[in-house]
């Protein structure tokens, strides 16, 4: 399993994917791509899709990027540094969509590979879904997409890894979960019990499963009639993904920081966002039932 | 000079600043005041206007807080931990105002005082312009107020404070500025040469420019017409001023870090933000003339 093989196959996922929500969308709207370099060595293709009939923008980003190893990259990923220089090599794809409706939920997809010269490497990933407002059943639906992936590789996956997607996207100065959660994992390697194929695996099976799992979606919510007040609590939701991206994810903190592609990083970021002071919703409001629900722990399967 | 005398001044400079800019916003949009405390100690009066003549919405911010210094604390700080517990006392007050109208300047102002229970104290603070569009006679007059008060106290404390504004209101991400900078300082105590009564007679002088300087912005620019395309452009820098809040800002970072009021923190988050992928100013448009301006080191004063 050499990282050229990884990083072909996350190329090969950016590609169906694009085709699979291009079509959804209505066959309209297109991806743009932009391909691009880093000075330090590699590079990437970062696809956006803006204006469309259901997608409102996003991105479908895919990169493979390498070189030495810098002292703050190193800090960043709490890995010692040594004497001896270091090379890396990172690999994945990242997708965050913001839906025109705010009855359709926004999502997000990163699967990811890592090495370096000293033999140390690692998968990491998830998905997770942010509803503007939370219909339960659809993120019962959404959990079981997720629990049926996960429960092929490993009895254990989906509990471990719904747990990690809750303490992670965790907007921690408000209190609340970014929205319903999913499944998250990082420092995937052989310590785990499993081998670099089995992980391998398990990292592709995530990353077929967002399409399915997102033009579902698409096809259900996306004439579903809203109003003025819908809109409005979108921008409020809209607002604190921008306020967990830019304040919380080591995603982005680590690709703004160690000099990424900003364009690319904060494709992660909505078309619009709003902030009003100290916005509670109205008692007994659908609104106030979705601020309600974002908390840890929620089994979302067993809801009835 | 005792910490309780500092703190009554910030909050009598609140009085005067919420009066001034209620009085230029026409007099029908009112503050709204909040009162909170803080579980380890102090408080604060968050006072907010929304939806006024000329402001859209901004805060005007005192707070007055102690208790123990805690760990985070001290390590954001950069002050080597010790072993006997210390309590620190913290005040000030801090303003965001963003306007309606795009060719009306953002402005922020922050003036505060520190002090610990092992005898350590500082003065910080300082005011910075963002106008959507950047018009040189306005980042003129502004540098040359902010001159005035200055050199009333050094005659290095512009040329000091000015760089060090640059440095600090900048979107590392984007290299670019935040806006026409302004004057930035930290850290001042004894250390500087100069006796607390000195540093806090210059604090309280650029804690008094503020009001003169915006209501001079809102006499003088509220009524000036514009349509979508600077309403648009709007969007995309007051999505800069997020970005750079929420990334780069220590005060930021230190409140939401350190479990301050969040709704008080991030009154600086404007009403409505927009992110468009990579998108870069028309040549020879006046978005690309600002876009061009946002950079360090620039002499407003000598501009002609």
């Amino acid at each position: 399993m050499d990282k050229e093989s990884i990083a072909l196959w996350f190329q090969n996922l950016q590609d169906t994917i694009c085709e699979q929500l291009t079509q959804a969308d209505g066959g309209e709207a297109r991806f743009q791509e932009d391909k691009w370099e880093r000075e330090d060595g590699g590079g990437g293709r970062s696809r956006i899709i803006q204006a469309g009939n259901v997608l409102e923008k996003g991105g479908v980003n895919f990169s493979a990027v390498f070189g030495e190893a810098t002292d703050k990259m190193l800090s960043m990923l709490k890995i010692d540094t040594t004497n001896e220089p270091l090379s890396f090599f990172a690999s994945g794809v990242s997708i965050v969509m913001h839906p025109v409706s705010p009855l359709m939920p926004i999502i997000h997809l990163n699967v990811r590979y890592f090495e370096m010269t000293n033999g140390l490497w690692w998968f990491g990933g998830g998905i997770d879904l942010t509803p503007h407002y939370i219909d339960r059943e659809d993120a019962r639906w959404f959990h079981q997409q997720l629990k049926a992936v996960c429960d092929k590789h490993h009895a254990r996956f989906y509990e471990d890894y719904k747990k990690w997607a809750d303490d992670y996207f965790f907007i921690k100065h408000r209190r609340e979960t970014r929205g319903v959660g999913g499944i998250f994992f990082d420092y995937l390697n052989e310590k785990s019990g499993f081998s670099k194929t089995q992980i391998f695996d398990f990292v592709k099976d995530v990353g077929l499963a967002f399409a399915p799992i997102y033009t579902h979606f698409m096809h259900k919510n996306k004439d579903l009639p809203y109003g003025e007040q819908e809109r409005n609590w979108q921008g409020v939701r809209r607002g604190r993904y921008v306020e967990f991206n830019l304040v919380w994810d080591r995603g982005t903190k680590f690709g703004l920081e160690t000099d990424g592609r900003t364009e690319s990083i904060l494709m992660s970021l909505p078309p619009q966002a709003n902030w009003r002071y100290n916005d509670v919703p109205q008692q007994g409001s659908k609104e106030e039932e979705t601020q309600n629900a974002l908390r840890k722990g929620i089994d979302w399967l067993s809801l009835d």
